[in-house]
């Protein structure tokens, strides 16, 4: 039978078309590739038997077995928020446990996207403005998209984002009148998805100081996403930018498990000013009353009994050897050559690398079809990590990761994307 | 420090003030009662061993089980829609397996309600049509309200929505001119919550045929909700009205493993019409990714083993004594009192009580004060049932559950509660 014409919502026509399904169906068509594109964990590191144990544990403990199948809270059940602020504390290197901060500024959430999502939702009315650093995390760039933001890029370095730049880009839109129009600054602290970079422990405060500054005419909220935050592979952690927020109304701060313990399991855990309890505790009750939350029980538990320790430890030093394979195979293949370069991680999931302007790297080049019909590799186009209406973006970057691949993967495969790069580079594109 | 205006999106306002809110901040005020108004799942009912060595299973499948804590897909991991699919063509006792049914048109949610809330968000902008059963599922309301939908009640009895006042409420829309911003019927086909009715066999294919004859100048869908399905004490079940959706272009079929299972595991089960299935993804990966499929991978797996089968018969030999013993309170308590009566619900949890006009329910009303303080008793009003807009919706209803209490509990409930009846009859309310 014949249907009438089908009328979607604004939002779901703005859902439409995102990096992250291009992406995703790029993998697919080139599935015979050695990909160094998927930003999927690294499953030799995923704990099989800590979580089997885990869920006997949890599920075998009298009396709370049935309340683990039951409904729960909208944001986790409290005695599990504790031991998640106590874990946090730990990272914070705070001896008092974090007592003082209420554990309604507690949420948890299917992994920290559901925070990002949500965050999007409560804040943005079409128009309205985020700030991000660019390059950026294109999958938040796709939800900031759905919601109807005005994504303004702000400059970064090896740095993170610049503080100059950021008064400058606040500065500017002040002039234009549209101060009142800025909800939040997006700030990916730790290695950065998908530069690799960190926020310096200097810049930190100074952009926390930056949104607090220009809160002139509306609330302007940081959102540090800290996704990474346990995949350090040297150096010292410097404080979260949420650690310098005193009065705990400016920062947002996502994590998630994701990462350091597993994606499937889908939990993540997010602080949020008190301000924000209420506006997202019901935005996420008519989204799914819920996470599931016998997986809270499960990463709870393994925080408690430590064991989750071990295993963050097990994956750095998995990782840790597969970026110096990354590292070490970048030095040797692209080292000699002219106008190509990227920075040396010191932790996460990813290398980023920048060639000459004159070597686009996005689906539809000569590069990326070299790459992936001859030489068989795949990258992520770095342009897709940058506003798609941002006339200025650098179209000659790519994010590579070393999650995926075996340390001689990762050697094999950045050999053959050399091969693609030298061809591009002699044949001008 | 002082803080400027928080500004927070229009959806973020809509979201404020729910009924569901309401509900839990009484039961919290109100713990010392019996409650006939919670919406939980019999604790008892609850698969502890089965979900341990269900998980201990699926984990231990040689090579499946780091499988399981990787990230999966949007709509759920395929080989588990295939196992799903199986599983609701048992339902719908269809013995070709549904094979004809694409798997893409499958959805594993976070229970059903992510489901209903994808399905909001990408049908609606602000000011187009839901019509829905008056009374019908309170927290769908709340869904809608978020998105700024306009509810339209329609006349509902004890065999479910009425056609002819469908019919009549789609041509009163159509000469205002207002039949375009109609995007839905929600039809709770099996035991609503709250008004414990089925939409009888007769009426389903009819109430499908009006969406479809309406849909003149846009597309209007069907979304039944059939949550609680599988939770039928007496009779025999209807056909689906997705059943006789032909083209599959019409219906969304919601369900759950929520009432039937466990809730805290959070597994939703949607089939929606080819043409809704990008924009349903696209929307749903911005919010999660997808929901946790270890999850899924443990009620596929109790399904396979048929272990699901015989916990759900031990769920509703269960709940058919607490129904019983709730119909039998009813009659004992209530039956000599004027102007007082109630539905025999044939499956679900829920048994919907209307007093005399005279005495109002809501959560202000001396009758519910009365159950609250004096006979410490908890009920949810029926007025919450409606659109909150709506200046003629009924306002002395009760509805009253029983998932949570004994079949003890009950009667000492229904006891209380028929004191406080009977109090405000005597009183005028």
């Amino acid at each position: 039978m014949r249907h009438p014409v089908l009328r979607l919502s604004d939002q779901a026509l703005r859902s439409a078309d995102q990096a992250i399904g291009f992406l995703m169906q790029q993998a697919v068509e080139n599935a015979d590739c050695i990909s160094l594109a998927a930003g999927l964990v690294d499953e030799q590191t995923l704990p099989v038997d800590l979580v089997r144990e885990t869920v006997g544990k949890v599920l075998a403990e009298s009396g709370s077995g049935s309340r683990l199948l039951q409904y729960g809270t909208t944001q986790g059940p409290e005695p599990l928020r504790r031991v998640f602020r106590e874990y946090l504390a730990e990272l914070e290197q705070r001896t008092d446990r974090l007592s003082d901060l209420p554990l309604s500024q507690l949420f948890l959430t299917t992994g920290s996207q559901q925070l990002l999502a949500l965050l999007a939702q409560a804040l943005f009315n079409p128009g309205d403005i985020c700030l991000v650093a660019a390059p950026t995390y294109f999958v938040f760039l796709g939800v900031l998209q759905a919601v109807g933001a005005d994504i303004v890029p702000v400059t970064a370095d090896g740095f993170g984002m610049c503080p100059a730049a950021l008064r400058e880009t606040l500065s500017r839109l002040e002039q234009e009148g549209r101060l009142s129009r800025v909800r939040l600054v997006y700030v990916v602290s730790d290695f950065e998805n998908p530069s690799g970079v960190s926020v310096s422990a200097e810049r930190r405060p100074q952009l926390l100081s930056l949104a607090r500054e220009f809160s002139r005419e509306s609330r302007i909220f940081l959102l540090e996403d800290a996704a990474y935050r346990e995949l350090r592979y040297d150096g010292v952690s410097p404080a979260s930018i949420w650690s310098f927020d005193r009065d705990r109304e400016t920062v947002i701060l996502a994590q998630t498990f994701s990462k350091s313990f597993s994606p499937g399991i889908r939990v993540g855990l997010g602080v949020v000013p008190q301000s924000l309890v209420k506006p997202l505790s019901d935005l996420k009750g008519n989204e799914d009353f819920e996470s599931a939350h016998l997986n809270q029980h499960v990463v709870a538990r393994a925080l408690k009994d430590r064991t989750y320790h071990q295993h963050v430890q097990r994956v750095r030093d998995n990782y840790r050897i597969k970026r110096d394979a990354m590292l070490e195979a970048a030095d040797r293949e692209f080292g000699g050559l002219p106008g190509v370069s990227w920075y040396r991680p010191e932790g996460g999931m990813y290398v980023w690398m920048r060639l000459p302007d004159s070597v686009p790297t996005g689906f539809q080049s000569a590069m990326f079809r070299r790459a992936t019909q001859v030489d068989k590799v795949m990258y992520v186009p770095g342009e897709l990590c940058y506003p798609q209406d941002w006339p200025a973006r650098p179209r000659s970057e790519m994010r590579l990761s070393f999650g995926v691949q075996s340390p001689d993967g990762i050697r094999e495969g950045m050999r053959r994307l050399a091969s693609s790069v030298r061809w591009a580079l002699e044949t001008g594109g």
